[in-house]
């Protein structure tokens, strides 16, 4: 099988990258927009483009007639839902299907089974990976919560099992505050993603996020790409990624990898995906979850690899096996993304939207720039604030660090109520505990309280 | 030894290219820069800007004594050339020394030994190298190059000792046209070069262009960091540079790279250079020249190897060792630059500068641009065409290829008046006998010659 035309689910830089690829693949590309983007970049830059719809998601990128219909009036044989929106719906995979359209990403009920975070856990403990003390499944009631909770230990932490990437969980430090807990992410949930459903794991308080990087074909194979490290956040939003992980012992690398490559063998995964762990200060490791899409940090990977994810998604989807094997995937360097958002961290990262009069982004050696905008565009104030991501590569980290603070003061950025992250990126790549590695998921949430403060007495 | 501010005797993408090197290092830049340039990218991004003099380059980027002076106000402890300008004048290189200021390049000595295009044959070929039959030296006079051409049998080149680069050489097929050559290159040698010594070498009359990047530390280690093909050219003029040579075996690649090293050696080089040789189709690699300076196309290297040479000239002019032995240096892959010249290849290739009201540079994975513009900038009419380097990596030849004309279709230049060669280069790029790599030197003029007759017929 090979597809002609592939429908792009998705908007921004990421319909843009993916789009990038199928044009390098020589397969032409279908954007599907809201009338909030009908001047993007990506509708420019598709051979076709289709208006589903007005800018709230649910009645565009989420509306899954409008984009079904749109894929079949333009004859798409397959669909590539980038990250977000539609890529982790099952339902919308098998709809896909039965209209014979091919979804770019693992089959319907490998997405259903890593959907349910509670359910994952018990599959991957089954296939040997270490998990956290925790419920076995949802758990039913707040009664049932404060039980497993006594024989797990405080603090926990309470998640949506229909959550995931940092969204619907809390932590509770005692019996009275898990009561309040399991009601609020009960509710929570319930709203955001119509399924209240929610698991107790014990709260690991300082901890690194470091993720792996997987691929797998129908014919079985699956090989991991190495892990990125994702711990600068701040309110468990990803700031800064990062490859190799500072944090990791070559030993605890190759037990990730193994890890993930088990538990994703273990469920039958195809595609790309990533298997999230925490990795605790004395470097123990534990899963966290599966997250069935290509990410959005995925470029970091892509330097160190050589390897283009997405042309890996296209060809399993057409059936095609990996072109390599486990042993054969080179890994060299160190590379690190930036997120730059248009938001104001002065003003509590309230999104900066406006017109771009001046948007410039870096350039030279060991630079990428993923940006669905250039100058002159306006940033939609519908969606996420993110305007580009700015990745960089070097044979070292202390390099990449140093080229990194580089690209980011050369990105130049303006418009009128525009305001980015350039600026803390900067100030937080300066800081001693990044450069020495050894900042935890908390360092950012820490360091913008610090500065608050400065910024108030001063 | 360690720099803290170094000046950059250069301008355009070469200047900014190295200066991004600079910060990343924490060494501070010094711009100069002529009045056509004042509003130029390099000059705003360096830590500090010397204005030299007119736009005439012999009034400012070839002004020894503006330059020199400039270092010596800033406190300057070293000078980058970059590329063209003084960056091959070993007088220069000697007063920068009596200046107390250190010349990033080779010693003077070198220079002016691999400078002088007669006397390095002879030397390359003590060293081993295999040179084409040609005069031992410089040729006095018309009858001698006649004596000489019977010797070595015609068509042969007549070269200017002191050009390089491809400018003042010319092809003679017999003894009339000989001695009319003999008088043009030797007036136009002193003309361009103030050096009328010209001389004779058989000329190759389909062969490709192969350079091997050279490195060098004052300890005497010299490695190789493998070739670049640049056979994709324009009246000896590059276009396209890639690597590795779709032509080479990996015997010929092999030898290359020891005659590279071998003939480094041979004169005690050190810093960046290239070693240029003609390849025949039978594969018979010939001795051409040394570049004794960092080259257009050194990204092509960079995006092989990830090793960054402008880091490295500059900690080599430190007097550090090479952070790496031969066999350290690992290369993968497939990278092809194009150079985005602002000419109208439907004119002659007249040049078109003027402003570009709308310059979108390309991004995604593999892609590197190196630029000295930005929009809203004007190009100036004072100095060449080149407005960017376009560079892409992939893993396979063919997928950079792909890569290389989705980034060229990418790119937007606009502007009244400004016409550029990116749809030139998609068309030769799409070409059977580049995706063969079977294309010799004269492969863009016969098709220019042939698409210009297509124009005026249809």
């Amino acid at each position: 099988m090979s597809f002609g035309r592939i429908l792009i689910a998705n908007r921004g830089e990421i319909a843009l990258r993916v789009a990038r690829t199928c044009r390098e693949m020589g397969i032409r590309t279908v954007a599907v927009y809201s009338t909030a983007d009908r001047d993007a970049r990506f509708v420019a830059y598709a051979d076709d483009a289709v208006h589903i719809g007005p800018a709230p998601a649910r009645r565009s990128y989420l509306y899954v007639p409008a984009v079904i219909e749109a894929a079949l009036q333009t004859g798409a044989e397959a669909i590539h839902p980038g990250y977000g929106f539609l890529s982790e719906d099952a339902d919308f995979a098998r709809i896909c299907a039965d209209h014979g359209i091919t979804f770019i990403g693992p089959r319907p009920e490998v997405m259903e089974c890593v959907g349910d975070k509670a359910r994952v856990r018990s599959l991957m403990a089954e296939a040997g990976l270490p998990v956290l003390p925790g419920s076995d499944g949802a758990v039913p009631s707040a009664a049932e919560a404060e039980r497993i909770a006594a024989e797990i230990g405080y603090p926990v932490i309470v998640k949506a099992a229909a959550g995931g990437g940092g969204r619907g969980i809390e932590v509770a430090r005692d019996r009275a505050e898990l009561r309040e807990v399991y009601r609020r992410t009960t509710a929570s949930a319930r709203r955001m993603f119509g399924n209240g459903d929610v698991y107790l794991e014990r709260f690991v308080p300082v901890a690194r996020h470091v993720e792996v990087q997987l691929l797998g074909d129908s014919a079985g194979t699956v090989v991991h790409l190495g892990e990125r490290d994702c711990s600068l956040q701040r309110r468990n939003q990803k700031l800064v990624e990062e490859a190799p992980s500072p944090a990791l012992s070559a030993e605890v690398r190759r037990r990730l990898g193994e890890y993930a490559v088990a538990g994703a063998r273990h469920v039958g995964y195809t595609g790309a995906g990533t298997m999230e762990f925490l990795v605790d200060p004395a470097g123990e490791a534990t899963f966290m979850e599966i997250n069935a899409r290509i990410q959005v940090e995925h470029p970091v990977t892509e330097m160190l690899t050589g390897v283009d994810l997405v042309r890996e998604q296209i060809r399993v989807a057409m059936g095609e096996r990996l072109p390599f094997t486990q042993e054969q995937i080179r890994s060299t360097g160190a590379a690190i993304e930036c997120r730059v958002n248009a938001e104001d961290p002065d003003a509590g990262f309230r999104p900066a939207p406006g017109r771009l009069t001046v948007f410039r982004p870096p350039g030279g050696p060991g630079v990428r720039v993923d940006s669905g905008f250039a100058q002159g565009d306006v940033i939609p104030p519908d969606y996420d604030s993110m305007i580009a991501k700015l990745v960089v590569w070097a044979p070292t980290r202390e390099e990449a660090v140093a080229r990194a603070d580089r690209a980011l003061a050369e990105f130049a950025v303006a418009g009128p109520g525009v305001a980015t992250t350039i600026p803390l990126l900067r100030d937080l790549l300066a800081r001693p505990e990044f450069a020495a590695g050894a900042h935890s998921t908390r360092f950012v949430d820490e360091f913008m309280a610090e500065r608050d403060q400065l910024r108030r007495s001063a």
